[in-house]
């Protein structure tokens, strides 16, 4: 099929703040049209022909006005009513410039139940809405009252009949119904009029609060995106792909965040169509400068970057866990440390905590990979040095390494430090903690930068709240990344940090590994004898067993593949600690079960180190 | 009925932070004893002993172990585990001296849907448990595989027939599935071996969802837990009233906080089913300490608190609305400003921003609201001067005055100010802006303090985010109280206070108002254009009265009782505006619609001052 690209529009509903901000941040993202929320221009000082001008300024074509609700099927008094306010609003439409209403199907107290009413009510819409140049797109809400279907509007349109009357899709109240999209397929595309794309959570709760507080970018849901987006576009529609999209988060968050975010997400969408989409359609996406996604073979070392003198440092611990310093670079900033393939760089940046600042993966082809997540519209980072770099969302520095490539080469040798190596191979995962509103977006961000793919989200009770657990992983799992949230935290009871970041090492005997790390006096975290009772009454593991996972405060978990025994670091600051894993058999989830445990006896190592640092009240 | 008062108990799975804090928090707000969250104590560095010894210091009973889970219905390999793991439980039952364990149904695959098994293995592990002791309190979980009713736990209880094995009753598990209560009632109170209390909003969504994040406090939901509660302790039931409620606040709250809302919810469920409850319960409510709720009879005044010297100063606002200065307090701090019924006393605290600090309630017993209020664990503040005074959980003080008292005595009548009077007749109500966490638990203590009744809650979608608003009133509709909160807030995109608090005057003529107002040079909002458009094809106003609303920047609603005609001055610093209304007919509500107007409005009054405050960029 030929067709042109699509044209990408974003709603202005999507985004927060006044019509200014919201137009400016649409801009910004490289977005071709809008759609107009009335509620929008409503409470703008703007005249309508300022409104005009500045998306035009913008590059931004106004594309659809929305919403005109509770029109049809309603008594002949409210017919009259509802005319007179529609002609009040094709007065602002021709001003604006824009040629589609959307009208959604009704949910008034005054409409009844009847097809024939409604086709012939929007009829006579559409033929004032013809007078004036403009379009009448009919969509059905998932909670309308009586039209709640795509296939429903679709036969009141065409009883309707009128060439000024169309549809409008939005595949959230299509596939929040669980509707078949195959009928789509019969809906000739110039009788679509508009195309509006959203995603969300499955959740199991009433639609409309559904659709209200839980909407999601493309690919940060759960909705088979790339089938609807692909078969609407099948059926010949060549307007704006548009996105509505809302959610409690991006009602209050920055539009400009969010707009890159809802960018992101078109580009991948239609990577996606691009690949697996209708072959008739693979040649519309446009996706011609958006390189592959890499195949990430593994980690080539996690950076902390850490304040310097006076500041917690890591290296003792490092040391403790059998780490080797390898060398320094040039400028003595910072130190490589290595165990088995488990390579960490501290770099001392004079501010700032001990964080996880930088990643790099082993990629084949580097560039590439680099090329493609600026292309996703994340910012090049110069902490790479000679390797290709951009920034995450989270901050992060993604560093992208060639396999085998010689970056240690950078480091001068240190002088040989005592080698006690104590069992760890490498790095099992990185797990950052994201604020809950970054959550969506920078785990669309990993995924799409490295072509990871997502692992079942998990959430727990944790001492200080609910954390959520989202995980990614390359086919061949090699890069695992956790990103971790609190699902709320506000005000100053519990820890700032509900949930450090942490790596996790590779060990194949981890009590081996923990005796060999406390002989070295690395600083592991005592796990209380109650967990072990629970233990016991839970799996009835052999006693031998038991007792040596309770003499190494190792923790236990099992699923129906495999086994994952698990140990933990004290803190290190209030940002960052240390893990070592063990997995036996196909055992694929991260201990999240355990996650508590180590929480609150964070908690209880520090309460009780800040109990020992207070001076003695007591008289001498 | 005779019998013993309730023993008031709470879950420690109601509590943030660990068991130490928990314990502490719990005793700290006068519970009588606890369920313990076995979770709780796998976690905890305590032994057994001391958990027990610590309870016994804090004079708090351990009257539950939770939750044993999934034991039921299953073939024999799987009931010998479950046996097992149910004998190490009561091991750690018997150290903690608690004799009562919670056993839900069963959610797990292994189990099947007989009646039969699932009695007859309860049997086996009664006469285990009462061997030990130990009783078991059968709960049916509302999202139980096959038992999900407490009718269908009661005949599995019945049918198990041992004096140890007996319900537990849950009022989120009974009362979400919209059970039948009336059933309770031929259940022998001693069959019912433990009663837990939860309140919950009416959500339409997944139960378990819905109970692990949005359990509430008694009185904050919208179950009758009075009939609840009252039909359970009519069979005679005789143990513990436990609270169980968890939600996403509660689980990152300061445990302090959360114990004290929870043992005042107690407190006002007892005083609701002495009054209202089955006569033959009444007595063992022991509210006899707990004085009867005031009748407030309005407004005394409002306090408004501001820094002094460089901060906004409200005064020049309140003589632009036509306030005349009455006079000020012997230390000269305090103003008093008057017009109509509405008082307003300015005090100069020498620190933070204007804000509400006191509301002057006319009450015909000061004494006895107050006392009422110490009893509801609110703290006696001495802000009030001669008249008594309570802190509220936001802080502002809560003042209770005479009707008619001469309380403004206290001022030294000022040099007469010039008397423009602008139609101002009295307060109508004082909205009062809460963090997300406080909402539930402020809203409970307004409406049990003032004996207020809630009227419906709103939420709507505002230029940085939704805003949800609950308000309270009398029977009279005297005194009228709004809280409104953000339902998020986090980052740093928008204003740091989404919403200010505010104070809205009544007048009979408010575009009458606004004119004499202007006329004087009260800083009164703009309100855009556009808005007046949609008002006209909303709801097609007579020309002329649409023009003079334009004119005055007055907004508008209507509902089905009357009509509400207001404007807003500008913002006083960050924290605080003034409203004027005028009631037509009986509207009841607040005009929340036009609430995003004034928001956006005050927005870009904001921006257009800071602009205007930038120095001139261009050369001269």
């Amino acid at each position: 099929m030929d067709g042109p690209e699509l044209h990408l529009d974003i709603a202005t509903v999507c985004l927060s703040g006044t019509l200014e901000d919201k137009l400016a941040a649409a801009g910004a993202a490289g977005f071709d049209g809008v759609e107009i929320f009335e509620h929008d221009l409503v409470v703008s000082p703007w005249s309508l022909r300022e409104v005009r001008a500045r998306c035009a300024d913008l590059g931004l074509s106004i594309d659809l006005y929305q919403p005109f609700r509770d029109f049809e099927a309603v008594p002949p008094d409210v017919l009259a009513a509802n005319l007179r306010r529609a002609e009040r609003k094709f007065d602002v439409m021709e001003q604006l410039g824009v040629d589609t209403v959307l009208v959604c199907s009704s949910v008034s107290p005054d409409a009844v139940d009847d097809d024939d009413l409604a086709a012939e009510q929007l009829h006579a819409l559409a033929c004032r809405a013809a007078d004036r140049g403009i379009r009448i797109a009919y969509e059905a809400l998932a909670w309308g009252r009586f039209v709640n279907t795509y296939e429903h509007s679709w036969r009141i349109v065409r009883r309707g009949d009128h060439p000024a009357l169309g549809l409008c899709l939005d595949s959230f109240h299509v596939l929040s119904r669980g509707s078949d999209i195959a009928g789509i397929r019969v809906i000739p595309g110039s009788r679509i009029f508009f195309l509006q794309l959203a995603d969300a959570p499955r959740l199991r709760m009433d639609v409309l609060q559904w659709s209200r507080h839980h909407r999601l970018f493309p690919g940060q849901g759960a909705f088979d995106l790339t089938a609807f987006t692909g078969t609407v576009v099948a059926t010949g529609y060549d307007g704006p792909v548009s996105l509505e999209v809302f959610n409690d988060v991006f009602r209050q968050a920055d539009p400009a965040r969010t707009a890159v975010d809802a960018m992101r997400s078109l580009l991948l969408l239609r990577e996606d169509i691009a690949t697996t989409g209708p072959v008739r359609v693979r040649d519309r996406m446009g996706v011609a400068d958006l390189p592959a996604a890499p195949q990430p073979t593994g980690y080539a070392f996690c950076e902390l970057t850490t304040a310097g003198s006076g500041a917690p440092d890591p290296t003792p611990v490092l040391a403790g866990l059998g780490f080797v310093h390898m060398g320094q670079d040039e400028s003595s900033s910072a130190r490589l440390w290595q165990q088995g393939d488990a390579r960490i760089v501290v770099r001392t940046t004079g501010f700032g905590g001990v964080r996880i600042g930088a990643l790099g993966v082993e990629t084949p082809d580097p560039a590439v990979a680099a090329r493609r997540a600026e292309r996703l519209l994340a910012p090049t980072d110069s902490g790479g040095g000679a390797d290709p770099a951009v920034t995450a969302p989270d901050g992060v520095t993604l560093v992208f390494c060639r396999p085998g490539s010689d970056w240690t080469a950078d480091f001068t040798a240190a002088e040989p430090s005592a080698v006690h190596t104590c069992g760890i191979t490498g790095i099992d995962h990185v797990s950052l903690t994201e604020p809950f509103d970054d959550f969506d977006r920078t785990a669309l961000f990993y995924r799409a930068a490295l072509g990871l793919r997502p692992e079942p989200e998990t959430e727990f009770a944790a001492p200080f709240g609910l954390i959520r657990s989202r995980s990614a992983t390359d086919r061949d799992r090699r890069i695992r990344i956790a990103l971790n949230v609190a699902a709320l935290r506000r005000g100053d009871w519990a820890p700032a940090v509900p949930d450090p970041q942490h790596i996790a090492f590779t060990s194949e005997d981890v009590v081996a590994s923990a005796r060999a790390m406390r002989a070295l006096g690395a600083p592991l975290l005592d796990i209380p004898d109650n967990y072990y009772d629970d233990l016991d009454a839970r799996f009835a593991l052999p006693l031998g067993r038991l007792a040596s996972l309770r003499e190494c405060s190792v923790l236990y978990d099992q699923d129906e593949h495999g086994e994952f025994l698990h140990f933990y670091t004290h803190m290190l600051g209030s940002h960052l600690f240390f893990e070592v894993v063990q997995r036996i058999g196909g055992y694929q989830g991260y201990g999240a079960v355990n996650s508590p445990v180590r929480m609150a006896a964070h908690r209880q190592f520090r309460l009780t180190r800040e109990a020992a640092d207070r001076p003695d009240p007591r008289p001498r």
